[in-house]
């Protein structure tokens, strides 16, 4: 239950307020020489306190890697790691031990394991994510020469509206939103710090482009590339949907509209398919969304029940995120380098 | 590849010009007495040739079942199933033998394989989800108490504007197009067969709602209840996206508006997460909804190339469904309930 | 928990007494031209009736595959087949339906499953391995190469002692107790029919020898190639020992005496590793042995218990085998074909 | 591949000269309070310097939780542990950096994966089994009221000819080779020594008995309980055979003295079928036996080849055992813990 993936296999264990969190990578090619760097680049392009519009919590999330791993070159057995965790301030959560946060997991996770431990989450903490951007920054070295840009797509009603081939993909982390059209960055920037002082969240979208990804991959009827794409956008927390290539506009299109037309050397001259069709990639670029709701965690004080069924009040404290995209960004790229590392390994 | 689920598993074979499709069940519980009139009855709901709106091809679809089940009652052993294949016109294919339809899957299949069954779209057909109704049909018999109802909830620009909950899911039968609401249903027929005279096809979504689910199923981090329920609707045919609960509205709004605030008995006052705290049923009706683009085959002139890259023109011949959206519905129910099984079965 | 093997995948249904037993062969590679009476002529090997001293039930075993194949070759996607059920005399069965016979599954199944097709020991009757044959039959042929030599290595105490390197494997089929050394061969068959006359059963060993085996196949923990081929042949009915290379004997032995030492071109002077070290295949014949107890079913008569715990005096009927190693000769082959192409595919 | 388990699974990492090996232990049920002095006895049992007659290099084997685990119970999210390296003499190993040491994995993984690391053998090194002895330690706390009794049952000649039945298992632990009858293990400790003082190495047998574990588990065709069992054992480090109930004995016996006939209860008068019929337990005691080849590495010199294919003399350095089977009863325990928690928790 807590591994993701076929061959390419990642399985994760932490709780947000334990010593550490860490997984093993099974399945990962021998031979390949690690930019040890570039895992530490991705990972603090998730970690918190990077910006001033994202929570301000401390961690500098820095992964050692323990096995698998031989003067710079993966050997081809298990690599394990674990990314200390440098901040468990557990007194921040004391006045939650007992209560139920509204559009949290709480609630189911106390129905389901019958114990709790209130002081992060458990599992359901985001904190585990940066356990993916490792793994997917490691799949991302192995997939030399496939391009994968995620950028934010949307804050609440703010729409990047330019299609992705109209996108500088370069300028997406020059702005702390990582939108890299820099006028609509302004806004969404200036939209978010609106909102958290208001004490507030926000919801916004993720948009991601594959490039170079050859034809040819992925399963035609249960583990369709976009099928295994979507799953892994879903396991992202707070995600609420997924679509790719027209996606949801394309249930309003006639088949007239929607097919995309051949050129003579196969490729189409539209791609409303997404680059995939029947699951199997078609050579085409790429592309879907992922919807990600407002943090339920608000600075407003919020009507709730506690584990006896009594109505209180409670207040967010700590420091959530006010918008999550600009952090989901590296988080959405790394799964999706890890889904389609495991497709290329499966093909072979 | 061709297995679905981890507890409750069909595996299935087949293309639609064999001799028959089929699969088999593993891991349904023993002891329980099957109502075959009610799996013939799921299978009918799907069968092509069922009403005007639909594909006219005719093919009874009954299903004969080889094992796993004595005296009435399943034995706990695999339950092995074929569906023979009435209508093997071969000769209907003939003219796209060498042809890559523009939106199929001819030319991902015709890369992946190196090889491939022109006849009729190898495992990409449609043809298979038959398999995936008997598989659900079943689950749904042992899921005795959980409904699942789905129904048409938009044909192009068509919606059905009113929430489910002002819906009498009993009339979704009633009408060829599956929209419980009457007066939507008729406009969706109008509409649908004026595209159908016109040679084209439409898009459409489908959303299900599925009532009295206990609390405390799914898993917290990659086997989430909705990942795995987007994942089986992604492997639909023709779906381009899925969203739960609130879903793509949900990345447009604050936390302030979005959160479900908790009644005194665990229940909430809104239910905008849709049935699912971090990934985990929180015992609130869980409702998602499914994108499907138009059918690639149309019944007009469209150019295209044939394996040699060389440009060709062709016409759609055959009989195809001019909008998939009604015949879609009792296949999302289906795959909903085999999810639904697993995670029950997982819990035990 | 009726699926074999990981890449090539076999799932089976069927019981002996329902209309047919089946399978659907998951990851077989596309292109493969079949040769069908080779895989028929695999399963003529394993029919029952097919000599003097095994049982004397008739049954022609007759695959016949339903999808996956294409103008001879396969086509990458899954192969669906039935083998119908010819010999349905449920009458045989009557007289053990509320029975338990001693050392069989009837008192295991009826705890595990609380209900039991008394007709023929459901998903326990040997009949399953005809579906492994047909497995494992496509994989030889994919093993193209790569030769997989079983035979009967002792019936009782009568033990064929000379090593494998000894032997003329293309003499196997002619004797039919699958000895390839004529003389015991003769005892073997004479001591079989002794058992026979006496309304007894017998066990005995089967030795496998496979040879051309490519170097590096195996993985070094918990797949190791050994330990895959130990699985595969304690699921075979009745098998209760599994040991390769020095086996049982090595544990005998000093290090100076067992350790095979190396001959320049990586091969080695002797081969008690049995082809495998670190659970990955060396590039020498790799070879083990399988011991099969006694069938259960004896024609003398027996004291036992029916269902309600009373004591019943019970005598087998029907026809049964009075020694299970001829015809277990073919099963061990296909599931050896089974796992070595699973790591074949795996490694690519 | 390096995922052992289905439901208890427990995935692991670490090579012996890293900085640390450890696990992640995923599907443990929540709630259960755990004994760490009796995980921390298990990995002192299998620790290298425990006695005189097992290897003298010293390494303490203590083990780190990282997740999982809140107020000492389990929380039934994964537990993470790691078992740091004290013991990196690399240059211990220096001198057979481009040697492949007869019956050794050294060549099998030079051939795999191209790659080598061969301060200590990579994931061939037994050090690996640490790992498993902490999954089966939390295994066996969770089988509360299951026993599970291994003990050395030979050393190369010399074996316990004793029945299981007529030992006193509580004397396992008294003697430094882990055998209950004290006589023979006097003999049994000598001959080690013996064997220790030529520079030579001894193989051996592990017995091992299961006692109170319910009636109805294990699977039918392909996870056939002693399947499962005998793919466990051969897992291990040396192994090279499995047998279990009259093993490889069965196979000279006729039906008329092997089946084991009922008691009026459901239990049996003998028990040479080993607690299993069809693969699924009896509700007998479960027994088996495993065959551990001797050590590879001995004292004396031996020839071999590098790298390159050249002949080479070579000597064994470092502190090995002279014989395993002392520290491989706790690592036989843990396996078989593992399955048995498997099977128990997959019936549920």
């Amino acid at each position: 239950m807590n591994t993701f993936g076929r061959i390419y296999r990642l399985t994760t264990f932490g709780e947000s307020h334990g010593e550490a969190i860490g997984g093993i990578i099974d399945g990962c090619p021998p031979g390949i020489e690690l930019n040890f760097e570039q895992i530490q680049f991705e990972l603090d392009r998730r970690k918190p306190g990077q910006s001033r519009i994202v929570t301000q919590r401390k961690e500098s999330d820095t992964v050692k890697f323990l096995s698998g791993i031989f003067e710079g070159k993966t050997t081809g057995t298990p690599i394990g790691f674990i990314i200390p965790n440098e901040n468990q301030k557990s007194k921040d959560y004391s006045h939650i031990e007992d209560v139920f946060r509204p559009s949290h997991a709480d609630f189911t996770y106390q129905n389901k394991y019958g114990i709790r431990d209130y002081r992060g989450g458990g599992r359901s903490s985001a904190r585990e994510t940066a356990n993916w951007v490792v793994g997917g920054a490691i799949a991302r070295q192995i997939l030399f020469g496939i391009k994968i840009n995620a950028y934010v797509s949307s804050v609440g009603d703010l729409f990047l509206e330019k299609p992705y081939q109209a996108l500088d993909f370069s300028k997406t982390e020059s702005t702390i939103v990582r939108c890299p059209d820099e006028e609509i960055a302004e806004q969404m920037i200036r939209k978010i710090e609106e909102i958290r002082k208001a004490g507030d969240t926000i919801g916004g979208t993720v948009t991601c482009v594959i490039q170079n990804f050859p034809v040819g991959l992925g399963e035609p009827v249960f583990d369709k590339l976009h099928a295994r794409l979507g799953q892994a956008m879903l396991s992202i927390n707070a995600v609420k949907g997924f679509e790719y290539g027209s996606g949801f506009c394309g249930a309003r299109m006639k088949g007239s509209e929607h097919n995309d037309l051949f050129n003579e050397d196969g490729s189409t001259k539209s791609n409303l398919s997404g680059g995939i069709q029947g699951g199997i990639s078609n050579g085409m670029d790429i592309y879907f969304r992922v919807a990600f709701k407002p943090v339920a965690t608000i600075m407003q004080e919020q009507e709730t029940i506690n584990s006896k069924g009594e109505p209180v009040k409670m207040q967010g404290k700590g420091r959530h995120d006010p918008c999550v995209v600009p952090r989901a960004v590296p988080i959405v790229e790394a799964l999706a380098a890890m889904v389609l590392l495991d497709f290329v390994l499966l093909d072979k």
